[in-house]
């Protein structure tokens, strides 16, 4: 069975501008292979309604998961929950389970939250919350749309709060070899090989050493024998111990 | 006037799969940012055909450029060029050009151009080749777009050589001068010019060959003049004929 898929949205002008780079693409690249969940897309877009809410809509039709990044905190340009909510057409509030958790961040709890964090609890109509361990506003899923904070430290604990519940498929496991040669004298035998074995993905990723160029050639997919068998026969074509 | 836009097109499952963390969108942000040219979108997508296809016509009708990274090296799993012809509706083939450029990183020069290398010549009917000078396989602009290395010291090599001609719209010169040298020893002598040509882009590019390695000191700019003054100076410091 194929593993489920998935995309990351990444809202933040910020990042666009050159100003902020960003991390939690290669995050959530990391732990999604780890639990054989695919991730097929990454979109970035500006802080901008329309352009969150055609990428949602087109990103959540098209794969199982959609994890957005950004645009959840407390200030006039956070924008990206009223425009989630926009994108599947439900209404969006305050709602109270919200402002609870939020008041444990607050020594004097809701006494606390201004008119500013109080954004910070406005959830669209049926979201299920995502716990944030780091600075408690919480994240949301609606439906397939899993909607998180921009900063990693608090990506990463939402994601933590997030995976298990969430369908996994089989690992994507992977194996590199090491070949000193230029990925030109590579290919031809790499391309051979990568006939036969239609069901790993071999890619070849060049690198450079004093000594001269190489290439790192990565077999992966979910079948450890299939994996082992085409690795064996990249040792073979190159003469790789 | 409204500053131009543009988008960024990452191709690649190594991104993807969390192997490798992209380095490319940071650099370009900041690169965009500082010629006035707004970054409003990247996509991040794996090797597949339509895939890339898609992404590079939708990408290219609402933005005024379009930047690609990766895709383009000589292993069978280098499926960009190929795409973005497909996406244009237009042919592909090796060619002389290309070639002939192509040549040049080799000792034995069309020799050393096996069938794998000949991959790194095709080039869509009508596109504007764009240089490399670090490892020659040259990127290219269809209308557009512009498809360049995904790794980042050939992607930051490019997009040096082409920014110029989309900000200012006037014909970028360049000279290049090899010194067989390794950066660290270039790198001295070389501020000291570069100060002095505070008009004239100096970059360099380091390379390995089997005998050690060495710098390609690229000049960029508008002045014809100017430039043939700094390489002259770059060719006297290190001695180069």
């Amino acid at each position: 069975m194929a593993n489920p898929t998935a995309a990351l949205l990444v809202i933040g002008d910020e990042i666009l501008s050159g100003r902020t780079r960003d991390a939690n693409m290669y995050h959530l690249a990391g732990r999604l292979t780890a639990v054989g969940i695919d991730l097929k897309e990454v979109r970035v877009v500006s802080d901008e309604a329309q352009e969150i809410q055609e990428a949602v809509n087109a990103l959540r039709g098209k794969f199982d998961h959609v994890f957005t990044s950004g645009g959840i905190g407390p200030t006039h340009d956070d924008i990206t929950a009223d425009n989630v909510a926009a994108a599947f057409g439900i209404g969006i509030d305050v709602r109270e389970d919200a402002m609870e958790v939020l008041a444990t961040n607050y020594p004097d709890g809701r006494a606390s939250i201004n008119e500013a964090r109080m954004r910070m609890a406005r959830i669209p109509d049926g979201a299920r919350l995502i716990n944030n361990p780091v600075s408690k506003a919480p994240g949301f899923s609606v439906e397939n749309v899993h909607v998180m904070a921009g900063v990693p430290k608090i990506f990463e604990a939402m994601l933590d709060s997030l995976l298990p519940e969430l369908a996994a498929g089989q690992p994507l496991l992977s194996e590199t070899v090491r070949v000193d040669l230029p990925e030109g004298e590579v290919a031809g035998p790499l391309g051979e090989i990568a006939k036969v074995f239609a069901d790993v993905s071999i890619g070849s990723y060049p690198f450079t050493t004093p000594q001269g160029l190489g290439s790192n050639v990565v077999m992966r997919g979910t079948d450890a024998a299939r994996i082992a068998a085409a690795t064996a026969q990249v040792r073979d074509a190159f003469g790789v111990k």
